[in-house]
């Protein structure tokens, strides 16, 4: 066979215009129009009108090359169409890679997923550290070339702990932190400053079995199917906005051990694709529910 | 293409042996020492040991013709075995075909599509009724040549009405009862009845969105799949024990409406499924959970 | 539970703008422009560029009452546009129901299931009448005030028989025709008076186990998944643009009676599917595939 | 949350009894019998019966420590009763870990993906080497302190690569070897030698697809699904007997690149159930078609 030649090399750069505003009509010709007058060449574009609370999602990506100004200047031209429609919008540029902190405990296969789609180009981002309330899992951090930080959560006492994970976070610049199985609960004040910035994965079908053990839960209740729910953190334990969920059948065979399991391959799939639209701007939130573009 | 032949007309005849007890060594040979020396052509057979509460399950299906005894016979023989191991045991004929009494509403998926299995052959049971709040589906039931009760529920007095739905259910003979989207609560000593005899579909993946409107809640809370559940009805609102479940994945796109539409065919096949395993005597209930042997 | 208030005489009346054609930058605003310019409430909208051969396809749903127009009208304001871009376009209407022939054979299931969801005003269609080869499933189809035609195929001389379907179809205004296990070839100049316009369902999940007795061959080689396609019908025999496939697990313990019986609910559930699609005007065919706007 | 205590530490011995004879009456009986007579706790125990070509399957899971002898006493002691059938039997013991040699070749995926789960305790194996037909994924595998034998195949003259592979395997002792995206066609009598102990992925929903490039093929024929196939390795290409499928959804919108994104996640799911079956001795061949006791 002849060698794999990753095609990500050839990844087009783009720009990716993502607005959420109440709806109306004429959004559409006036952003299309604007592209269009700038010889904006559109290599994707997807809208969506929520008619029960009246409100506008869309999403562009375009070439970069085909817009006659860099980010800076696109936002200058862009902001009269905002303002008039009352946007909440950003663009950003598919080669200003976003940075991601992870974060795990003991069990590795989420975080080992996770790595290996980013060595193997398959996740389009910067990993500046991991860290960890364990120290298990730093040899196949760092053989992987990334800084791993150990950062012991005292459970009489975990202030100090969350001081120095907010430090580490701030100090990476993390454009988003992942929650690979990390296990304990952030507290409020860094959920409200990394808001719609922190994805945790559950490892149930939320809403059902919030909390503890939720294969326990699972196989107590005696449920056909189990799942995992990847989401954005909020204050409130397991209800933040759901960007995907999955599920994996079992039956009365499985034990809870089998659960475990099961779930895990559940669990890394529906991680990484929520990442994954999180990165290339697919995910827009509002109220607490979100709009994916994939 | 040549004509269609049912094969079901070919279907033979078994005796299904289904067993549950307290586990052991010398269960699984006991009763296979016991149909192998009556010369038992076993066609299929099941077992499982739950280790976390001690409890064998089995279930063996026999060719009748294989064996010199007839059902009664088979109960005498075997009884010895049943009682040395206190098993919780029953033997039944697949040419006894179950009674299965159907209850409706106003919405004709599910029933439609039990009609539909059942006038086709595909569901091997007897229905000597449906009955229903309502007289929407009066004639679409009459055309298969099945007697409608239309038994109306008094919101402010329903005592009446379960009275005459439960002296139809006892005329009709019925082994089992289906809730095809009946939409009513039956009253506690229904239940009681009848317990491990009726069978419900609720229109969410258990145990989330319990109760009424789970597409609402669904659409609330942001899931990503929705689902559906076939449960033996006890007294305690959608708890009854899991027959069967499954999902459909659904998008931000996909309306309160759209929920519906999609969750019919999601609790068509669960239910369809639920009742084919009750009715080929493979299902059993430990502990509020069910075996299915598949 | 309160009745069941179908949401479905609320639905919008809309138009449904569909466009293919030669890629390039400005389509989408020029169209976009188009509409706003009339005022035109988009109630959806999707875009696809396919970069491997350079072409556009674009799909809005419109709502009618925002136009100033008709439909006609709708023609004649947007005709320029789609001469500039050598637009290859439809626009219709949705309150114009399509009128959709049925054709079957013996086997009932996908017959009853779409009568069903036409009875249950779940597919938006009129049904002008059912073509059968055979007679059985006459009464099923009269009971929903569908005339019925039988028309047999002599294996001799078949030409006689597609005559009078050709007749029959012509007669009936098709807008489609559905091969709802019709289990005859088409011969090709039907195909081609009605090329994308006859959907037919193959009991495999193509292009595995083209031809006959799909489930036999699936057997013989030892899948572990069974499928169904839904597709244009072509002169080529089970060749044509596929529009929807599904697949359900197998296995060992699954005779090819079982397969016969599981693949039943995949059908149903997949020519279902692609003739919704079709009937919404979602389906575009380019290069022998298809781009589904679902 | 208390740190995860792996539960396969506490893994429980066992001896697997795996059986395929001609069918008949009292064999179940006589082997439990067997069992019973000896105390022997079955943990597991399946059947099945293929009524098309009258051929038996049987697989026990018991309690080593239940057992009076070794795996030697236990085959002696039941080889009477395997004679008596003109059964083809194996008892293996759970603590005799199954040698695992991996190829591959500069795909990273599945090996990762394997090489974690062995890992991680999830695939209860060793791996004495992993050969490749390039350097590239040396370091990954030498960090899990496994050997890497580099065997480059020189493509107009593959025989002394292939001694050389064979070479390798034959001292690994290998139990089985698994192509994990190895992109080599093994010679005849490497397939011969090791005859239903090559597993292989091919990337493609089998029969669909077969050779070179399936993404691309199924890209050129617009399924909607897109599928991967673990299998046996036999002389004929792509024709062995198959022990686990699964499939993806894809659409219009997923180029080339993102199919083989979307199908690297089913290639190794497939891959490593395929592989766990074979190692917990659950899969049997018979006819170039498997039985798998999940």
């Amino acid at each position: 066979m002849a060698a794999f030649v990753s095609f990500w090399s050839f990844r087009m750069r783009t720009f990716r215009l993502v607005i959420a505003c109440p709806d109306g009509v004429g959004i559409v010709a006036k952003v299309s129009n604007f592209l269009a007058t700038y010889n904006g060449w559109i290599t994707e574009a997807s809208h969506h009108s929520d008619n029960h609370n009246g409100w506008f999602f869309m999403r562009h990506e375009i070439r970069a090359d085909s817009l006659p100004f860099d980010i800076d200047g696109f936002r200058q031209a862009f902001a009269p169409i905002a303002k008039q429609f009352s946007m909440e919008w950003r663009i950003t540029d598919s080669e200003q890679k976003k940075r991601v902190v992870l974060m795990a405990s003991r069990e590795s296969h989420c975080l080992a997923d996770l790595l290996h789609r980013w060595h193997s180009d398959e996740l389009d981002c910067d990993i500046p550290c991991v860290i960890s309330n364990h120290n298990d899992l730093r040899s196949m951090v760092e053989w992987h070339g990334i800084p791993f930080h150990h950062v012991p959560v005292n459970p009489l006492d975990k202030a100090p702990a969350f001081a120095e994970v907010t430090r580490l976070v701030r100090e990476a610049g993390a454009d988003v932190v992942v929650l690979a199985r990390y296990m304990q609960i952030l507290p409020p004040d860094l959920c409200q400053e990394f808001a719609q910035r922190v994805i945790n994965i559950h490892h149930s079908f939320l809403p059902s079995f919030i909390g503890a053990k939720p294969y326990h839960q699972a196989s107590l209740r005696g449920v056909k199917l189990i799942g995992a729910t990847s989401h954005y953190v909020t204050e409130e334990l397991d209800a933040g906005p759901i960007i995907e969920q999955d599920v994996v059948r079992i039956s009365h065979r499985d034990s809870i051990e089998e659960l475990v399991r099961l779930g895990k391959d559940v669990e890394k799939m529906v991680l990484a694709r929520g990442l994954r639209y999180h990165l290339e701007d697919r995910v827009l939130v509002h109220n607490n529910k979100t709009v994916v573009f994939d």
